[in-house]
Parts: structure tokens; sequence; C-alpha cells
């Protein structure tokens, strides 16, 4: 199947060559980890090396935010909004939702107007305060991501997660169930500093690649390199590598 | 006893045959864990092999969605669709609890038009929203799932947890208790990568396999591996394998 | 003091002989760890082997249910009902708690009608849905449970727990307080698969094995066999075996 | 300064000699850890041994219960009671609570009837359906065991714990904040049997050994035992060996 | 700069040379720690060293428990109180918050009276019950312990915790960050015995010694040791000793 | 691009230079971590070392205590409030709220009168009481902060954490994601004493150290030194050392 390219080095080839086409992809992971670099980076290589325009629908930075960040990794946001090939809006959740229920609403004569095949949803936490409960939270978001699918739209879809390490207890509210792809960055503590992790939890309907590999945020945006080695429970944020020094201890001296 | 076979290659050993017949089997795990494939897997076995025809009852994905997804293992649920011998059918907790409520309802007329033997209800964790706690919760699934067992059918009934690695917490649901198998999917992680661990832990009267077992979902869906070896808490997700290496290094070596 | 038999093998031992006479005696663990199964054996040895006759008291599986189960084991319960010696009876919580404090009550009927002199009551969680809270709780399952040991029953209370390893953390209703013994069965994982472990953790005025026993549901029912050998924290359900290696590895070897 | 013995071999020791004289001494456990054969074994000691004739004010229990239970310990709470050396109370907090407000209430006529010098409380925990929150039972609590203390009683508080193994995280009341000795009773696992320890954790104006030690139920009531022996973390339930096993596999071998 | 003496053995080194003149103190940790018997001592020494009256604020202790308390360390309060060097007040939290904030109150003129430098308010915990959360206690307590400052006042307030081994995660009403020092008292597992732990946290604009020191309570009061040795975790109640072993068993043996 | 240096030695370099100009920072620690200090130290650069004229808005402690906390580190803020290079005010978030939503508020005009470039906002939790929840504290924090950059400043926002170590699982305010940089102020204990780290979790555009540092108070204010070495786990707050005592005894040795 063809696929939807990120961009990313190493990122397309851990989906199985990119996103699939008019699917939602949410990408998790706690403050700082590059989630919204992520997302820029998706919109930034449709636009410059696939012809793809696009779409970044924040509810809580300013477009300034976006053109400033995308710049400080060459990537010249204001320019590719001049020329017709992106839209950076910033809007409250309750106004998008009711947007783009109704048929002509604003998002959909954007998306229209440039031609947009592709959309950053800058994040999904958002919603939160339109609903009442974790399942009132997971119909609105449903309807929402279905209309933009519908528009012909592939989504990439951020969450704020609270905890800085390890899982997030906080998160139940069952987001991961209604996207198609599902990817964590995680912090990790070696060494005495803290790296990147991320890893493509679930990718529907194919057998992509389930390691969990380092990452790095470089002056050209996200670099996705080899997995880690010789460590025990990295999901925790903080590995044990006892094995391996055991080994090397014991077995290989 | 004679046992509904699942078809999936090594889940039918682990379960003694295959489910009992008419009952309901329990499978829960996270987002891309491979609840709704196992569960479409056992509908497309009953249709393709064994001469069942089977209803999928869903209450957020779209029919189309099962279509795509299904292809991709190579099952062609729409030519089954067209033969009479499956129906996919998304509709509300609501109107579902409703409607078996009744004599002669939808979802009767569809199980007896095709003569439908088998069913997947994905998934059961929208029955949360019916219910104002988890007793009430209780009580709906329980009626819901014998009306389904009244009329002849072998029931697969998905559950999400909202935990990534290890028990979730927040499923004190008790759904477990009322149902006659269970199987647990879940994340482990090993050598920087995430496996997936499948366990029945319940079977009603029957001594089954209760090794935890790798699987993997290939292109022709779930296809369930040996036992893990050498290592102590796979249940939690985050495994340790001390054990295993001190016994390289001191006793074998 | 002359003791109930279970008849449950390896079981009676660990009890001193059996439970006391006219005692309550609970029963706890997750789903399909055996608790109905230790309750119906019990029920079944006592009219097959001591002459005693006996009650299964349902709030939710249908006496087919266990009509069915129990044949699985060899125990014909329709015979011995037809017999006069059993009654399975399904209810509500409410209506049994009205019934047995009314004088000549249908559960009171019964029980003298068939001179019964084991209940298993199956389970003692669905009361919780008649209180608002823990202490509430407490006080109805205290007056349910003297209303049977003064009707001179042999009480088998069991008790749901939807933790699947470890201790339950949200079973803080005191029940535990009010019966005269309490045993856990849980689930162990060891060596990649799931084990089950008894123990009776508290026996009234009785000196009893406090062991962490093995156990298996067989095709005869339920057969308790040698304690777990060489492992910290069974009861954990994830137990280590460090110290047996390291035993193995450094002082036998 | 003088003590109030208890006459539990090992347990006086710990105490350095005993409680103190007119003081509120708390025994908190799980289900089955002794607390009540403790307070018994107290009040026995004090009628036997010490010419203090004593009062058992239970909440729940039936004042048989513990005549029963008394006497699988060899202690004739009957006789006693016909001798005027023992009065069974049982009475719902509420009364208890008035009762000891008022001038010339029952419980303060029975202790002045008998004499009563020891008074077992079991439990205290009884009186939180007393309590609409923590503040307000630490209040309630406090001057329940003041007008006690008045009275000239030395007693002994039962506190249930809901958690099996390690510290219960539901007991925030602050209850013991103000009685003059707290004493842990503890499930431990060790060696894959349920051991119990005994822990003096509190004892106001006095240098007391501070040692967790084992202890067991005989036919003739508690005994306290030597302390643990070459574990880590006895206070957590579940002990880890290592450095012991280290040792004895390094160092001494 | 110069500093209150505490004459507590041990304890003003770890302070750089005692509090700070003025000064507001946290003191916290779970029953039986020695809360207030470290308030004592700084009372006592006050006035028996230092020629400095003091007050002891108390919410649910009557003053003889303090009296007698005192006596057992050889400090005479009752003494100290005839000749106007001490005052011990038992009031209600409502009762001395009024009083603080009106002019001439009780507490401003008991400590005019005896020209009182420092005082002991055991404990801050009784204020719980004035504030109907968090941010509303800290208010409260803030505005109460400025009044005392106010008055010239070196003040020591005990806290207590409800957690016996590690953290309190009840505790989170930010007091520890309006007072100018916070020292914890804990409990620490060691060698099959509970032992005392001191930690000077915070000291406002001041180097002082961060080191977990052992203490004990002794016929004199307080005295605090060196700090513990070759263990980690300490301050999790439950420390490990490996590396120490470790050490013992291979590199230096 | 230009950095606004704090003039911490070992910070700026970990920040690549300094802070980004009007950026936001989060500075986030239990008590006594030093918060409070590093904001100050960064106000006092600006005026002492880069001509910076900065405001520290309190809503606490009172400007007295900075002017003496200050002095403590040989920063003579009186002088400098009177040069009209500084100013600290005390005032309710309620009050600094609304002042900043108009135009020519108090706030503002201080801005103006002095030229403020940098501003201290100590701390931001004090903005809890204004919110109803989380999301609505996040809106409430977004506006306030913006309004500060708005104006040119550059802001040092503080956050209490009310675990001591670790991971505070109560912070889960989401204020981490909107500021530009976000630094973890954490005591670890490391052979029984404790000690403090230092981290940059989060910068903004920016490919900053994310080493772990150990950083002292010393008297000249905060200085950031070398990362821990052979240690996992600093983030918990108690690390292992297992690793680095294996090789030294094993491979080095």
């Amino acid at each position: 199947m063809e696929r939807v390219r990120t961009g990313i080095p190493g990122f397309d080839e851990l989906l199985g060559g990119g996103f699939l086409p008019q699917s939602a992809n949410l990408i998790e992971g706690a403050p700082g980890t590059g989630k919204s670099t992520l997302g820029m980076q998706f919109i930034h290589h449709g636009i410059a090396a696939c012809g793809e325009p696009g779409l970044i629908h924040t509810f809580e930075a300013l477009p300034e935010q976006y053109y400033r960040d995308a710049l400080s990794y060459g990537w010249d946001f204001r320019r590719m909004e001049r020329e017709g090939k992106l839209r950076v809006v910033m809007t409250s959740p309750e106004v998008s939702k009711a947007d783009l229920e109704k048929v002509g609403g604003r998002i959909e004569r954007m998306i229209r107007e440039i031609g947009a095949q592709r959309i950053l949803v800058d994040s999904l936490s958002h919603f939160e305060r339109l609903a009442g409960n974790a399942v009132e939270l997971r119909s609105l978001a449903y309807g929402f991501v279905n209309s933009l699918k519908r528009e012909g739209m592939t989504v990439v879809l951020t969450r704020e997660s609270s905890t800085l390490l390890g899982e997030d207890d906080n998160n139940n509210d069952m987001l991961a169930f209604l996207v198609d792809s599902y990817t964590l960055l995680r912090y990790v503590e070696i060494d005495s500093a803290v790296q990147k992790a991320l890893l493509v939890l679930k990718m529907r309907g194919s057998n992509h690649d389930k390691g969990i590999r380092q990452f790095e945020i470089t002056g050209r945006g996200i670099e996705v390199h080899a997995p880690f080695e010789g460590r025990d429970g990295i999901l925790s944020g903080s590995p044990r590598r006892m094995i391996d020094s055991f080994r090397q201890a014991f077995v290989r001296h």
C-alpha cells in the first residue's frame, strides 16, 4: 500500500514506509519530548518534498510560535503560507468542533482552499475541556478525527503526557483505541543524562518495527537512531543494565 | 466435548481445542495488541472453514474499517457479506441492548437470517457509558451476553485496557467473572523491543494450558508461538532475566 | 474438635481437619482461580461422603451452569437435587437478605426441608450493590452470615478479587474480619506460565498450616499439592528465585 | 515505673515490663494476625495472675464468640464472669460513646461493679461509622479513650488493617498519635509460608526494644520469639534475603 | 549569624549551630518518632541553659501529659511553670487562630507575661480541621506562624505523618514551603529492627549538613549520632545494603 | 541566537548560553531545593552584570524575606531597589492577574518605570487557588505568562513540588507544556546524605545539554557541578550503584 511519508529519518522505516493515507496518527509524550516538532516536520515534508499542502491546527500556542520554532530547523513556514501551501490556525476546541460539523465551515474551507492533504492537531489534549468525562471525550475526539479523515486528510494528533518518566497513569481516555497508529515519545535516564526514546506501539493492518529507538532533535528536526542495547525496562524511563554488565563481567571476561 | 475452533494457530491448542459452544469469551488488551484481529479471525474461520455464519457487532469503527482491515489479512468480508454468511453491524450500545431485550429485534433477526453461530462484540467497553457504576455495568453486560448465548451463539467480547504495560488498575468492573473464558493480550518489553504475549487465564470446566505465549500479527492474522523462556515477571510487561544469565554465567560456563 | 471436611485433597490437612462446625469461611480469588469449584466440591463432599445435605445460593449464574460445571468433575448435582439432598437457588441479594430476616422464609424453609448442613454463597461480592459503603456492607454481610450460622449451617462464602496478580487494593470492605476462616486463591507466574497458589491466612482458634501451596483443578476437582520451593514473594504473584539460583550456582556447585 | 503486665511471653519484655498504668495501647493487624487473642490474653492475665478484673467491649462479635475462642486457649471466661471478675459487653459504638459521656453510664457502672482495671476495646475501627471524616474520628476516639483512662483503666484497643502484606495505605486516621503505645502485627512471607511478626513501634516515655519479632499463636495464646535474622524489608511483608545468601556463598564458604 | 540552640546533641551541629532567630521550624514524623520530645527538649534547653522562657501550645494532649513525659527525661516542667519561665497551653486551633489575630489576645499576653522567646506548636496538623483544602490550610498556617514570628518567637512546629515507612503521599499541604527549616524524622528497618533517622532537608540561607543521621531517644532526650553507613535508600525506610556486602565479599576479601 | 544569561556557573552552559529572550522558564522543585535562590540569582545577575533591571513578584513571602535571603549570598537588593533597578512586589494572584489584563496596571507601570527586562514569579503554584481545575489553571497561567512576555520580559517561574524524592504525581496541571524551558531541581540520596540534582528537561528550539548535574547552594548562590557518575535511577531520588560496584569488583579487580 502507498504510504504518507513523514520525512523523518528512521521514523518512516519504523512505520513500514510512512503513515497510512487518510489515517489518524497519535503522538504522545511529556513536555519537551518533541511532539510538535515531529508534527511540524510531517507538515513541512509534505509541502517541501511531496507537493502536499498542509494545515497546522493549534489551540494554545500562537502561529508566530510555530513560525519561529520551524525556522530554527530551517523550515520557512511563513513563505509556505504566503505560497498558499500552509495554513496555521489557532482557535478554541469548541469552535473547531462546531466548525467541522457544519458544511463549509472555516477549516473545511481552508482545507479545500489550499488543497491540504496533511493536518497537525496540536494538541488533542485541549479537547478535554469540552468533555465531562472520558467516554464523552472519546466520542468528541472520534467525531472530530473522522470528519478530518472524511476530508481526505492524513492526521497527526499530539497528546500531552503529564508523567515525565514511564507510563502516564492519568491518561485513561482511551484515545489510543480510535487512531490508526500510536507512537510514544519517552524520556529515558541513561548514564546520568536524559535521552529520548520513540516506539511505534500500534500500526493498523501492518507488521511494523516494534523496536524502541533512540532519537534526537537536531538542527534539522528529529532523527531516529538505533535501538537501545543491553538494557531492560526502557519504557519505565529508568532502565537496568545488570545483565549486560553481568555478561561482561562473567562471560566474556 | 466438542469445541468451537478459532482457527488461530496455537490458540486453539491453548484452549484445549477451541472455545466451548455457546460460551462467552473475553479478550482483553491495550491498544494495538490485536483484540479486533483475533475476533475477526474467529469470525472468518467460522465462515471459511466451519460453515458457521457470523456477526460482527461494533459501536465505534465503521463497517468499512473491518472490511479494509480484514482484507489486509486476506479475508474478503465484503464477499462473505454478499453471500449471506456475514453481517457487520454498527450501532450504539443503547440500541443493541434494547434490541436484544425485545422479541424479534434487529440483531435477533440478523442472527436468524444468516443462521449465525458466532458473534464478535467489539468492544464491551462501550457499555460503560450505559452504566452508572461497576455493579450496574456488570448486570447490563450479563444480560446482553446471556441473551446472545440463549440465541445459541459463541461470543467473543473484546475489552480495552488503558494500561500499556502490566495490569490495568482501572478495570475493576468484574466482567471477567461472568464469562466462560478470559484471555489476556499483553505488551512485553524484551531486548529493547515490544513483543506480544497471550495468556488464557480462565477457561470454565477445563484444564487448559496456562503458559504465557509469544504471538505475532502476520499477513495471515494472529499466530501464537512458544512460551517465553528464562524470564520472570512477563505479566508485568517488563520482565527480568537475571536468573537465566546467572545460570549461563555460573553453572553452564 | 470435630471438623467439617471439605473432601478436597490437601485442603482439609491445611485446615487442621476441615472447617469448624457452624463457621463462616471466606474463599477469595481472581476470575478463574477456582472459588466456585472449591465451594461445589465442599457441597458435593458433604452429600456424597458425609450424609450432609447442602444448598448452593447464587446471585448471577443460573442453576444450569452449576449442574454443567459440576458434571465436568463427575458430580451429578441434578440427581442429588432429585434425591432431596441438594438445592441450587438463584435469587437477588435483596430477596435473600429479606428472606432470612423473617421467620419461615424461603431459604430457611429449604434448609429445613432437606436438612441442609452446608451452604455455598457464590458470591458475597453481589451484596455490594445493597450497601452504600464499606461499613454498611460489613453490617449487611454480618447479619446475613449470622442468620445462616444460627440455622446450624457451615457456610462457604466466595469473594471476587479484581486484581489478577498480588493483593487486591480495592477490597477494603473488611469482610475478612467477620469470618472464621479466610483462604486466598492466587495466580503466580512461574517459568512463563501461570500457576495457582492457595493459602489459609486465618483460621479461628486453631494453629493451622500457614504454607503457601500449589494447587490444580483436575477432572475430579481441586487438588492441593506441596508448597512452592525456593522462591520469595509468591503472594505478589511474581516471585523471585534469585537466592535459589545463587545457592545452586555458588554453594552446591 | 510500675508496669501493667500482659502475661504474653516475650511481649512484656519488648514493652520494658508491660504497658504503662492508665495508658491507651493500640494493636493493629490484618485479619487473622491475632489482635483479639492478644487482647483477651491481656484481660485473662489481669484476672488470673494479677487480681485485676477486666472488661471486654465489642461491637460485632457476640460474647459467646469470646467465651469459645478463650476456651480454646484454656481461659475460662464464663467462670470468670460468674465470679464477677469479667464482663463481656457487646454494644454499638453510638451507645458506648453516649454511655461514657454521662455520669453513671452502663460501662462506668460495670467498671465500678467489678472494680475493672483493664479493658479490651475490640475494635476501634467500628467507630469509623460514627465519624464523617478522619479529623472527626480522631476527636471521637480521643474522647472515648480519655474517659476510659480517667476511670483508671489500662486500655487495649485493636484496629483492623485491610492490607494483608505491608503498610495499610487506607489507615490515615492518625489514631496512632493519641495512644501511649502502638504495636503492629504483620504477616511476612518467608520460605513459601506466612509467618507473623510483632513490632512495638511506639512506647511513650520509654526506651523500648525496637526489634521485629516472630510470634506464634499456640494452644496457650500468643508467644513472642526471637527477631527475624538475615532479612531486609520484613515490614514490607515480602522480605529479601540476598545479603545473607551472598555472605554464605562468598564470605564464609 | 547568632543561632538559637536546641541543646540536642548532634542536632545543633547539623543545623549549623541552631535554628535562626525568629524562624519557623517544621519537624515531621510518624507516630513515635519523637517529634514532641524534640520540641520539649528545645523548650527545656531554652529555659534551663539560655535563660529564654518558652511556651508549649498543644491542641489535643493535656498539659499533664507534657509534665509527665518531660519528667521521664529529667525535665521538671511543673517547677519551670511555677517559676514563670514556662506556660503549657491547650486550646482549640480555632481559638488560637482568633487569639493571635487580635491585639492583646491570650497567647500574646502569655508570651509577654513570661517574656517567652521560644514556642512549641504541637501539632500543626490540627489546623487541618479549620481549612477546607490545602490552599486554605497553607494560608491559615502562614498567618498563624507569621504572627508568632512577629512577636519575636523562634517557633518549632510539629507535623504528623500517617505513613510509617518512607514518604507520606498524603501530605500535599505545601506547609514545608513556608517554614525556614524542615526536619524529617523517619523510621528505618535495619537488621530486623526499627531504627530512627533524622535529616535536615531545608535550612533557609545556610549551607547546612545534609547527612541522614541515626538518632535515639534516651533517658536524657534525643541524641543524634553518626550517619548511616553502607546503605542505599534509607529515606525509603527499607534500605538495601547490597553494595556494602558486595564490597566486603569481593573487594576487601 | 542571543541569550539571557543567568550568571549561574554551569547552568548557562547547560542552557546553551542562557534563556531565550522573552521566554518563560519554569523551575520546579521540592521545599529547600533552591528554586527562589535560582530566581533571585537570575534577577541579581541581570542588574549587576548585564544592566537589565528586574522585578520580583511574590505571593506569600514578604519583600523583607527576599532582602535578607539575598544578602546572605552577598546580593544587596535594598540598594538595587533604591537605585531604581529592582522592584520586589508582593500581591495576591487575583490582583496580579487583573492588573496585567488592563492597560497601565501596576505591574506594567513598574516594568516601564524601571525598564525591567527580567521577572521572577515566585511561585506560580499560588495561581492554583484562582482556578477550579487543571484546565482552567493552565488557561490562567497561559494568559498571565503571555502578557509578561508581551511586555518584553524574560520570565522565571517557580513551581512547588510536594514530593520530596522522585516525580511529583500530584502535578498534573500541564504547566510545563506552555513554557519555553523546564528545569527540574531534585533531591537525591547518595551515601547516606541528601544531594541536589539539576536537569534541563525541555528547552524550546535548542539542542541543550541533557545531563543530570549535581549542584550546591554556596555562600555566593547556586553552582552547578559535574554530572553524577556510575549511578542508575538518579531521577527517582534513590539511585542504585550496583553496576559500578560490579564493575569495580569483577572487571577492574
